[in-house]
């Protein structure tokens, strides 16, 4: 038995997590932004052990306890050194839980731990190497390969989202300018399909909107192409085209065995990768002498984060 | 002792490394494109014979032979699956020279072996994972990771100059538009710096290319920028900032301990990667949380494939 913590900026979940990556009970609690980290982490510690105790396990039946969290981790520290999810810098997060636990405690990106989780039990089940891009306010990304979370010597990589894929483009968040983020997010869908709707008020996004691109939101271009509507399909065909540059840039520098699309745009399922894998295709190195990897989306949702986080502990 | 053989359009390269990977002897010949593959690797074979019998050694004498090609390789198989240096397809050299010189072979691209000669005795000598990226004809690269080549499960990947930084931009010979390849590589310098002569008659450039732009070198913008030449300064500008984009993007995925800059326009050293890195810096993600590695040029020239390639035989 495993616990696998994924942090948020709006709550923490907690999952007590089997042998064979089922959750077995979960629990959530709500992020805390107006306490110190220390005293946000005696809540998670608390968490952990209301987790067991209502299965009631103690510490002795419990392997560890993995975490994934958001911003720049130094996992081999133990440390979270910037989120600014939260607005912690350097917290020690991993000795502070194991000295109130004593349970071995093992921390990852939270992006990182939901790839893992993909690859352990979800989309990815049964593929040693993986890459997930998540599609949701940013474009976040983990990298799997040999089973095993990828990421560079150094502090601070593998952000897939913040390859630059048109440079010198739309501004992105990070500072950069034509980030894959920038394009691929459902931000920069929403962006899109907003400026697409007020140039043309006879498109069906306008009254599936209320009339107002204002409240615009992630599914109604992909509905409004379904229906026909011709500013939607512009607006899916330039989404598409620029995170096919993205998908085709992770091919050609990693050749996964499987590009896993997560967060709130790839709930489009087929109706998102089955084009895709069309526009991505004549994209990637060496044509017919290369293989490309099939592109699907992720099938664990918000569980992903939770049963990565656990397998983190095989990791080690 | 083992030999290393470099692999080129032109010519194939051999030499002779001791344990310290010091090249002790070398030899040349010509690559023919006139004949089939097999009485290519013939003349190989012969070649590897003659380079042991001039330091009076045997078989018994040599670890083995490791083989740097370009194009794409099957290091597993040991097969070249396809070079469109030679037109090969689906070549077995490995086999065939195993076969000929009762000895181990093995075989990997050609940029992969030299970034690993740099790592093991070059540039990054001492570090365990670098970035080798060539300013040539083209663009390639090859990452070295915990001292040993990465490239993803599927063949064909790890095409550093392949990862598109314009999306829909210039023209790439792989048929994408916008890479790396298209902005970085020493041709990409050179149409620059011919359409900017062109249309600047007064620039040094011209004079110092007879005035006819099409004499241009890749030495020729640098020069006459150090001269004060404003046309040429903002030749080296595109050039640079487009480069720092594509050194920006390796750095947010893969976080080396060191990025190694070879091929032409790698001669410029520290002229080039001076300003470079001051271009690079706030390209990377995660700003002063991140850790962002040095820039350097290589050291070994073209002795680089020839010791990677015989260190390939270290890794297995």
């Amino acid at each position: 038995m495993r616990v696998g913590i994924d942090m948020g900026g709006m709550s923490v979940k907690f999952g007590l997590v089997d042998g064979e990556n089922r959750i077995l009970d979960k629990l959530v609690i709500p992020t805390r932004l107006d306490v110190p980290p220390e005293k946000m982490i005696q809540d998670m510690v608390d968490a952990v052990r209301q987790l067991l105790e209502r299965k009631n396990l103690t510490a002795a039946d419990c392997e560890g306890i993995g975490i994934g969290s958001p911003g720049t981790i130094d996992d081999e520290q133990g440390i979270i050194l910037y989120s600014n999810n939260f607005y912690w810098e350097r917290v020690p997060i991993v000795e502070q839980m194991k000295g109130a636990l004593s349970l071995p405690v093992v921390i990852a990106n939270d992006a990182d731990a939901a790839a893992l989780g993909e690859v352990c039990a979800g989309a990815a089940k049964g593929v040693k190497s993986a890459v997930l891009l998540t599609l949701g306010t940013g474009v976040g990304g983990g990298v799997i390969l040999n089973g095993r979370i990828f990421h560079g010597p150094l502090k601070g990589g593998m952000e897939l989202g913040h390859m630059v894929i048109k440079a010198g483009g739309e501004p992105c968040t990070c500072g950069r300018r034509g980030c894959l983020e920038a394009y691929a997010s459902a931000t920069a869908l929403l962006r899109i399909a907003r400026r697409e709707a007020r140039s043309h008020p006879e498109s069906l996004m306008n009254s599936m909107c209320g009339d107002n691109p204002d409240n615009m939101n992630g599914v109604i271009p992909f509905e409004a192409a379904v229906k026909g509507d011709k500013t939607a399909i512009g607006v899916i065909e330039e989404y598409e085209e620029n995170l096919a540059e993205g998908i085709a840039n992770v091919i050609n520098m990693f050749r996964p065995e499987m590009i896993i699309l997560g967060g709130g745009v790839a709930a489009q399922k087929e109706n998102l990768t089955g084009p895709l894998a069309e526009k991505v295709k004549p994209l990637c190195f060496g044509g017919e002498h290369g293989e490309i990897p099939p592109i699907v989306t992720s099938c664990l949702g918000n569980d992903a984060g939770i049963i990565g986080a656990a397998a983190l502990l095989l990791q080690k």
